[in-house]
């Protein structure tokens, strides 16, 4: 038996509760100088050198020397054939996912709408695709098919006609299951190069690379810095943070279920964030026994271990109206609620990335299959943000076409308020279409 | 009779158009290492010192020395009083404005949804506005009342419980027309304070100033690179560049019309950006003619002769629907379709903020009252982005909420993808939920 697990326990009705969770869930990326100025360098090279200056910093930070760009390019031939390589079983779960992703994307799309004036004059939204969307996947570990299907499909939803995308293979090692994903996700071509010059490359163009209009997908530090400083010149989904749970549960879900709902989140990585709630402390015992009865059984028991003791915690609440309070303030990505009548508590969640509901609704059914992104907003920032979605690839014109007698009424007032404002080219380019 | 206007003229058929377009539209925001230097510390100062760092910074920078943060509060009665010293003009274009737009806005309003699939699962998303947002309004010159309702009205349209915003009035000189529109717009509490220190407070909350989740509204360069900074801590708009407008004109519009609709764009600042395309190369030089003729006559023909001799052209294409080609390139801002025809058009247009249809339909009308939002993408960042809206204080959550036997069924499937990924806890918190 290993040593007990050392996960702190908080009570919602102590004092000094409100600075416990503060410390508890305060989390800052680190804006390296260096990394900054590198990712700096990398980026104008790419700007004034592109092919050549990618296929370089490829050689050097991947391992991976090629003659020309052409060596760095898969086609959708080779995605086909990376269909065929996977087990059946993937194959066969790989498109469920990717059928259910696209399916609960289509009720996203939003479509243009106008309506016409009395005076005759007609107001609306146009909806468009973006022209182009680039996607990066990471290399490595950390290289995921889900966030495959959940970054490409929305795009492809949305009507982008071309979806490219960045992965490395360092060392020319290949993720057979990615390209597989890519595939199914319909991306229309792939180029083996990640990290600052992959972004470069997608932001500004090469000769083998086209400008996109926004990039998305997670990456590590290099990707994030470089996502960072060519956000203005594309678009940008959001820096994610490490990734987080908040679970509330009722007391009577089999804690075996809920520990290893809480090591699902904590395996990811050492800084990934587990907390429970419940007004029942005899449940939380229980799940402490749990947790520390299963964490010998998983084979990332060390990051789990590092991650509930240094960001985990077992909260005891007067309520469950009391947990969504404390659920509120933390406005967590992925947000368990497993009760026996979730829906009683919905209208009292105002900020969560993603809602499981009830018991048999485990996070990771939403991080591969059930529909819904994967792609969530972390570190509280669910207050003001979105999960990413078919809006991230669509964007909207305004449009006024105005009648002769509908513009003659709005220039008297556009006039008074131009003036207003000493905009006197305003208001006179509004009192021209003034009848007389 | 002044010296003539030195305006670009280009043929979209010259065989360097588009390097001759790029160096036109070719814009980047400078990032001044002192400004960021400076903003960094005004805004740990406010972080660590709260109320006493505005009161300090407004005294220095705003020249307003108060006895504390009392003194910079202004309340719903204030906001009353400006609405009773304004105009009854005015007072009246100001509601017209609000009124409308609010009425577009009301359209744009997006609510929850879910459905149910077959095996009792439900999906959704649920759509909840944000708690409270913060508005930034620029003093002086630049503090636009129309701002205020554009600003305003969207988060009170979203359902934003608490709109605070932030004005500074330098030397206490208050723009009663700002205060006017902020009462109509439903504005909550008006704080007179300007600069990064606005922006961080809103950002952190000091005794005084509410948190807010998300900070919007134009304002100088400090006020940019500290809304910059602050992103993440807080959802931003967009950083504004220059304002720009693209007249495309089939040579039928008064040439007097579309010069002053070119010079109502040139007149905010120098930076400021007016193209027209025609294919009517007569119609040009009468579009010049008038340009020369009536700049005497305008109040800032000197902001205006600068816009139009650094920034502006006079571009001659082959067709409208190469003008729509060259438009989508440069993806504006403002668009105005200034031809018989502007439906034949609109499905050409890919990327632009708001289009402005028909020989009625002068941006102008748009800037103030027509009811859509004034704020819009500028710099090419149409293709990714898209007005200020209600959508921008709205977000959503993603629901999941599985039947027993529809958890059982994608149980399976995230099982498989999760082992793929080597997350095996993933795996099992999904397997605890597939039936025996």
């Amino acid at each position: 038996m290993s040593k007990p697990l050392q996960i702190a326990r908080l009570d919602a009705n102590q004092a000094d509760f409100g600075s416990h969770l503060d410390a508890l869930l305060a989390w800052e990326s680190v804006s390296d100088k260096s990394v900054n100025e590198r990712v700096e360098e990398i980026i104008q090279a790419v700007r004034q050198r592109g092919d050549a200056a990618v296929v370089e910093y490829t050689a050097r930070f991947d391992g991976l020397s090629v003659d020309s760009m052409d060596d760095l390019i898969l086609d959708r031939a080779r995605l086909e054939l990376a269909l065929e390589r996977i087990t059946a079983d993937q194959r066969q779960a790989l498109e469920v996912a990717a059928e259910r992703v696209r399916s609960y994307h289509e009720k996203q799309r939003q479509d243009s709408w106008r309506y016409t004036e009395p005076s005759g004059t007609v107001l609306g939204q146009q909806i468009t695709p973006l022209d182009r969307a680039g996607l990066y996947v990471p290399g490595g570990k950390a290289s995921y098919p889900s966030s495959v299907l959940m970054n490409a499909v929305p795009a492809k939803v949305a009507g982008v006609p071309e979806v490219v995308m960045m992965v490395p293979t360092p060392r020319g090692e290949i993720n057979e299951l990615v390209l597989a994903a890519a595939c199914l996700a319909g991306v229309d071509r792939v180029f083996t190069v990640g990290g600052a010059q992959a972004v470069a490359a997608l932001a500004y163009g090469t000769e083998s690379v086209p400008r996109v209009d926004k990039i998305v997908g997670p990456g590590n530090i290099y990707v994030a810095t470089a996502k960072r400083a060519v956000f203005g010149q594309v678009g940008i989904d959001m820096i994610a943070g490490p990734s987080e749970i908040l679970v509330v549960c009722d007391g009577q879900t089999d804690p075996d279920w809920i520990a290893m709902d809480l090591f699902s989140q904590a395996e990811h990585d050492e800084d990934a964030q587990s907390i429970l709630l419940s007004p029942d402390a005899a449940f939380l015992d229980a799940v402490e026994a749990s947790l520390n009865r299963l964490l010998g059984e998983l084979e990332r028991s060390d990051i789990v271990r590092t991650s509930l003791e240094t960001r985990g915690a077992l909260i005891k609440v007067d309520s469950l109206e009391q947990a969504c309070e404390v659920s509120n303030r933390i406005a967590p990505e992925h947000l368990e609620l497993s009760v026996a009548d979730p829906e009683a508590l919905l209208p009292l969640i105002r900020h969560a990335g993603a809602i499981f509901m009830g018991r048999f609704t485990p996070e990771a059914l939403g991080d591969y299959c059930a529909g819904p992104n994967h792609v969530l907003p972390t570190s509280g920032t669910a207050r003001f943000s979105s999960p990413l979605g078919v809006y991230d690839f669509q964007k909207r014109s305004s449009v006024i076409f105005c009648s002769p007698d509908g513009a003659s009424d709005l220039a008297r007032t556009a006039s008074v308020l131009a003036r207003g404002e000493s905009l006197t080219a305003h208001a006179r380019s509004a009192e021209y279409r003034i009848k007389n």
